[in-house]
């Protein structure tokens, strides 16, 4: 079973955007099983799309479309698909229309003739209905290939595929139902794993696949099985998932497909702890990962960005002299940092991070990349120098990983003991 | 001129990697006039490789490979050329082989059979000599075509393009100047732009084509040129990039292609101004919008994530009373966070946001997606509700644009007084 995906629009194809949807549809897509066997990025421009189509179409059984369907000029998918699938009419759907009408009653904005359009669709397609925006999903069927059409928009593509085109998928062609398992862990690199795994990996029945999926500070281990799962390949699973937790008790972070961030926040809230941070140099993003999780605001009280002198002392009560004597970036400061962030934004736990992000401001004992990460609860604070090369947001992120997983080194001596 | 660009490797298809490689390569040839027609993303399979530059040299000029050059088995893009341009034989590139040999000198590894062989290219390529990495660039020529293959490494692949493959583009190719004006708008839709601009829109002379670029809470407006720009048509597009500023002078923000947050840095860097922010739904969103760019540090200074009531009150004084009497999202509330950031973190300008991001956290009168927004400065504060749907991360994303959006409003109104 084989799928192509194909996105349209000329901002790909201008580099104005990356096209991060197609590696996350990518993922989605082989986790039921389903190979992708090209992704290709076409204009806004009929003929080019309708080639793109075509050759999908001889190499796929699944040809999966995202992009130009907003109700702009250029956009011109949807009269495309009408084309290429010889599609007689154009006819209202109303359910889409409704979804329209709410969406800009919501905004308060004024409901053009061209966003009502948003809702006609070829005759001949199945709709999909997106309930997160005005562009209808569009399922069209073709010898025996299935063709669907999504808006390029993100979360309205992500809510589609995962409330709508992976069940019908599933459904279409009867796929077996294959058997995920993820382990993430955090601050190791992918060789060193793959060295301690090694006999595991050998070990491995040819219906049980082992899989490394690195990401910045992170590696997620992935196990699957190749065919039908059935409740004796599911323990046998299980079982690899315990045999590989134990030869990495240092490293290994969660047991299921979650964020260090969401792992942290589960064992906090299990135990009713809280946690803030004193962000300098990774300035809100390790916030804003905290954030994006629903609910986190029963462990995160919040924190302070002090990117200033003056608000590292004012917000953190840094002393002034540990600042000229030592510099924002050093041992003493991040010391400081921990325990005022614990101490004024009353957390039982807290994170601090004070480095030099870059591109500029390096200096001959601390270099761009030199970041001072701590640690700490009541008893125990935990500080350490890292230095993640020159570039400002592979820093900016590194750093925060880095953070997150001395953190939940930290959480696990204390859970463990207590 | 059109390119095409063919990314190899199965980590792509597998989703593992976001080819984030393509849009840096597309915007680079953007810039010298150069339009990409196709991004094409085929796995490690010469059968696959061979039809993938076979489609592409039948509709671009300048066809740039990257990817599968490692010395592994799965490697296989050296080979496949080969094949594809009947090359007959493999010969050693001796400036090639001294790199591999400084490289694994420097690194103090052992240099293996493989690593030597990644030396020897086919007799009839011209190699562009990567002094970054061990994997040659080659050039091949075929019925005017030009194929260009590059290893997938991002600093390499760049390193290349910037200081061999671009140059060499020019010089062959003679090439018109393009030339590309930008326009970022905030607060307004597509739909809503379009059709403000539809009169300029049809006036444009068949020379000059306008994009909308839509993205979170802001749309770009580009216009380009689509063949050589003389200082006549450069002007002209300057005049109509005043003609659409005129038009909408409420939604422009920059007339360069920069995100808001960089406009607002800009402006008041000029204006020797300083910011702080009081997230609280945003949760540090905003900050890391702001720290992402470097040198921010001279206009922010910071600021608190004030998740907790307790925050809120420690940090920026807002009182128990407000809070209890008309809750955390509200009006009240909302301007004593903002003169508790400009008091308490002591700038000339803050961002205040509260809101109830999602899922769950509604209430009758306050349903999921309310976001009260503010923004002052000593002399004045102008807040604002919003409602941005019940998605968490849609809502995080674009209370921080609205709330950027009308610092930025803000701010014009105080530099067009002052």
């Amino acid at each position: 079973m084989l799928a192509e995906l194909i996105t349209i629009g000329d901002e790909i194809l201008i580099g104005q955007i990356i096209d991060s949807n197609s590696a996350w549809m990518a993922t989605e897509l082989n986790k039921i099983g389903i190979k992708v066997k090209q992704i290709t990025s076409v204009s806004d421009d009929a003929e080019h799309i309708i080639e793109a189509l075509k050759n999908a179409e001889d190499r796929a059984d699944i040809i999966l479309v995202t992009g130009g369907l907003g109700p702009t000029k250029d956009d011109i998918t949807k009269k495309t698909m009408a084309q290429y699938f010889k599609s007689k009419s154009f006819v209202l759907h109303e359910p889409t229309l409704k979804v329209v009408n709410d969406i800009f009653k919501r905004y308060n904005a004024p409901l053009l003739e061209v966003n009502k359009q948003q809702a006609l669709v070829p005759d001949n397609c199945e709709v999909l209905l997106n309930d997160q925006g005005t562009a209808p999903s569009m399922l069209f069927r073709k010898d025996k290939k299935i063709f669907i059409s999504m808006p390029g928009v993100p979360y309205e593509m992500m809510n589609l595929m995962t409330s709508k085109v992976i069940p019908f998928i599933k459904k279409e062609f009867n796929l077996p139902a294959v058997y995920h398992r993820t382990i993430l862990t955090a601050g190791v690199g992918e060789s060193f794993l793959a060295e301690k795994l090694a006999d595991i990996e050998d070990s491995l029945p040819n219906y049980i696949k082992l899989a490394y999926l690195p990401k910045l500070g992170s590696v997620r281990l992935r196990l699957s099985t190749k065919e039908h799962a059935t409740d004796e390949i599911k323990n046998e699973v299980q079982a690899y998932i315990s045999k590989i937790i134990d030869l990495i008790p240092e490293y290994w972070v969660a047991k299921e497909d979650i964020p260090i961030e969401k792992a942290i926040l589960n064992l906090m809230e299990a135990n009713k702890l809280t946690l803030s941070v004193a962000e300098s140099c990774t300035g809100g993003f390790i916030s804003q990962l905290i954030t994006q999780h629903p609910g986190c605001s029963s462990v995160f009280t919040g924190g302070g960005i002090v990117y200033s002198y003056e608000l590292k002392t004012k917000l953190l009560g840094v002393k002034k002299e540990t600042l000229e004597k030592f510099g924002a970036v050093s041992e003493e400061t991040i010391t400081e940092m921990v325990l005022g962030a614990l101490t004024n934004f009353n957390s039982d736990y807290a994170i601090a991070v004070s480095g030099i992000a870059g591109p500029d401001g390096g200096m001959p004992d601390k270099p761009v990349g030199t970041v001072w990460i701590g640690v700490g609860n009541r008893e125990k604070t935990v500080v350490k120098k890292f230095n993640f090369g020159n570039k400002r947001l592979q820093n900016i992120e590194r750093s925060s990983i880095a953070a997150l997983n001395l953190l939940f080194r930290l959480l696990k001596e204390f859970n463990a003991e207590s």
